[in-house]
């Protein structure tokens, strides 16, 4: 580490939490994409484009006056924007109580409130692998112990967990788990397992944080029942939103719903993170939504990013055929390609800057699991360029990967 | 605790610090206050009222277009606003190099980023007594031991301190001190104190989280020079700053300067607290700045807040001579206030309610310490209210006084 030097007259004097604290390859590449100046398809942050945020309907809204819009808001977020939640839950067939309801500086706060309640050094955190970095950085920033598990097509393999917890020789204290279009897999998690899940966090008396940005997305295939549905008002199940995916990420505005005097701790714990989420921004989201105008954002999106996903897979197919396998989401934003034949050798971290130099952008694959697994894999976001620039991206990456190979063979 | 049957059946399950959470009373008055509906004088938030915050060259800044305003920002912050941050530091006469700032979501995660990294459950950590609740609600909630310190007209006693914490039988980890125009009490810390004080975190190979709102508005007696002018670059001082009090509380835009190394630990901290802070208001508040309209704002603030304590400690001085002793800040929001006499014997967290009633509002002194000292103090915030409502506030504020003796003589 080359900051060392400054650091060592107080490196002693820092919580024992502060040598897990574990940087987020996901952000860094934003301020890294930043400092480029060539052209680059954008495959790495899980971002819409400017395009697919209603910028001007936002202005618009954001030129009305509104009474206290520089105040502090209260803590468990303004009453109209808890109001509209509740009421975009209901168009989606959820009965929501308010009192259930805590805004959250984006979906990252809604993690951070969740495992502070829950996580004491030690306690073991079961996480899908691959999954959300810094899903698995807040849990460690609490001391938590990670327990990665694999999935499938459908999702978190559910059945391995009896096995793999009975292995760690610890009671898990919370199952993290993101269940629709997850990130980065695309993946879902079957009905069958949900359940299944909730039987054994009932059984080991742990708590299941639903991590749910995509599940408005979908673009094809059936909707699955969410946990809410399934176990309505259980304690046990924390859900954290956001409207990052839907509306536009910079809002950094997204919700838990959780049980009403978990949710007082969790007011507490808040007060002492950011007072309150901002207010001008809940006030804007409060009015976009109070004029009943996600539901026909979200069905653009879904319009859009269904044409995206199906126009990476087939640019993916055309220019790989066989050398390297996808997932095939029904929503969401991301898909995951493993390394196949020709390829199968090369590492996607060391991938990287060459593909940076050919102008491409992804999240190598070892960046979603703290194991460092999955170094023949990585993540791309089709949600943020057109059909066009995906083709592109995808004949970029080709090249890439060819360079390395020829690379490889000269050295 | 009402809400317990709800919680039985999880409550074993949470983490050990939850226990330690402490609500806010501050926070929490403002969700109390918006829903009185009566006409309310209010001296409790220590929040700038609507006619002091730029709302039209906000609104008007919002209408440029903006880059990407939606997108994610970088986690260290939007750089032009890092830039303007550093060009407002040297107008105050303070060099920051840009690799020291990192922008926060307010003041408030500056200090739950500092705790997070340097306190370990146990660890021991002095504050002024009184002092900023949530202040110690962040310590708390690493399972921080709180050692309170008392104070007088030049701050925090930095001479008791030795003889302190020798009978805590710790070294402390942490000093945490609100230099100018301390919250709640409006003093500030004396320039030989603050010397001393950066000696003794050196002896004791301590931190000290400078947390510094109101700095900026002092409108009567001379500058204090601030601990980074008094030892540049010491990376065991860690500054906390915000934009809530010389702008707006409701953006959550505030920014630390701390040592680089560290700097690099809290941004790996933030990215799993809440990916960044909102880009929106992180333009906005550049742009602002960019524009070179703060320091002119600033005049008008500390205009407006000298005529407004002076009208306070008039109109306290009229209503109640020698039955209260206040404080006599030379900047900020707010000042302390003892009861003394025939008030002496009353409590003002009984006394609260009825001030309400009554149509004012204060934050009783028990907020102020985690030990509940100082039932017979309040804080009152002079910057929310025009001269002609102070008086009014506290006339109603002497009502309510009065109400309580007749009701302790009638019981």
């Amino acid at each position: 580490m080359t900051t060392q030097s400054f650091l060592a007259p107080i490196s002693t004097r820092l919580a024992a939490r502060a040598s897990q604290l574990k940087g987020s390859v996901i952000d860094s590449s934003t301020s890294l994409l930043a400092s480029q100046t060539h052209d680059i398809v954008r495959f790495a942050m899980g971002a819409p484009n400017a395009e697919l945020i209603p910028e001007a309907e936002l202005a618009e809204l954001y030129r009305q006056p509104a009474e206290g819009r520089y105040d502090y808001a209260a803590t468990e977020g303004n009453p109209q924007l808890i109001e509209q939640i509740v009421a975009f839950a209901a168009g989606q067939g959820q009965a929501v109580d308010p009192e259930r309801i805590l805004v959250t500086t984006g979906g990252m706060q809604g993690l951070d409130i969740a495992f502070k309640l829950m996580v004491d050094p030690g306690d073991l955190v079961i996480v899908e692998s691959p999954t959300y970095t810094n899903g698995i950085a807040t849990a460690l920033s609490y001391q938590g112990q990670i327990l990665e598990a694999p999935v499938d097509d459908d999702g978190l393999i559910v059945e391995a967990l009896p096995e793999l917890v009975a292995a760690s020789g610890k009671i898990p204290k919370v199952i993290y788990v993101i269940p629709n279009f997850q990130n980065p897999s695309g993946r879902t998690l079957s009905e069958a397992r949900r359940r299944k899940l909730i039987e054994l966090a009932e059984q080991w008396e742990a708590f299941i944080i639903d991590d749910d940005p995509y599940g408005a997305l979908r673009f094809a295939g059936q909707e699955v029942p969410g946990f809410s549905e399934l176990s309505p008002n259980n304690p046990r199940i924390v859900s954290v939103r956001t409207f990052s995916k839907v509306l536009a990420p910079g809002l950094r505005v997204g919700w838990m719903e959780l049980d009403p005097a978990l949710r007082a701790l969790a007011i507490s714990a808040k007060q002492s993170m950011d007072t309150c989420t901002n207010a001008p921004l809940q006030q804007l989201v409060a009015d976009y939504l109070a004029q009943g105008r996600l539901e026909s954002h979200l069905q653009t999106l879904r319009g859009v990013y269904a044409e995206r996903k199906q126009a990476m897979v087939r640019a993916l197919r055309h220019s790989f055929g066989d050398q390297v396998e996808t997932t095939d989401p029904e929503g969401g934003f991301f898909l995951w390609l493993t390394l196949k034949g020709r390829y199968a050798q090369i590492n996607t971290e060391e991938l990287f800057p060459v593909a940076l130099e050919y102008g491409v952008a992804y999240i190598p694959g070892p960046a979603f699991a703290d194991s460092g697994a999955f170094t023949d894999a990585l993540r791309l976001c089709f949600a943020t360029s057109t059909p066009a620039r995906i083709e592109q991206g995808v004949q970029r990456l080709h090249d890439a990967l060819e360079a390395m190979l020829q690379r490889g063979a000269g050295a």
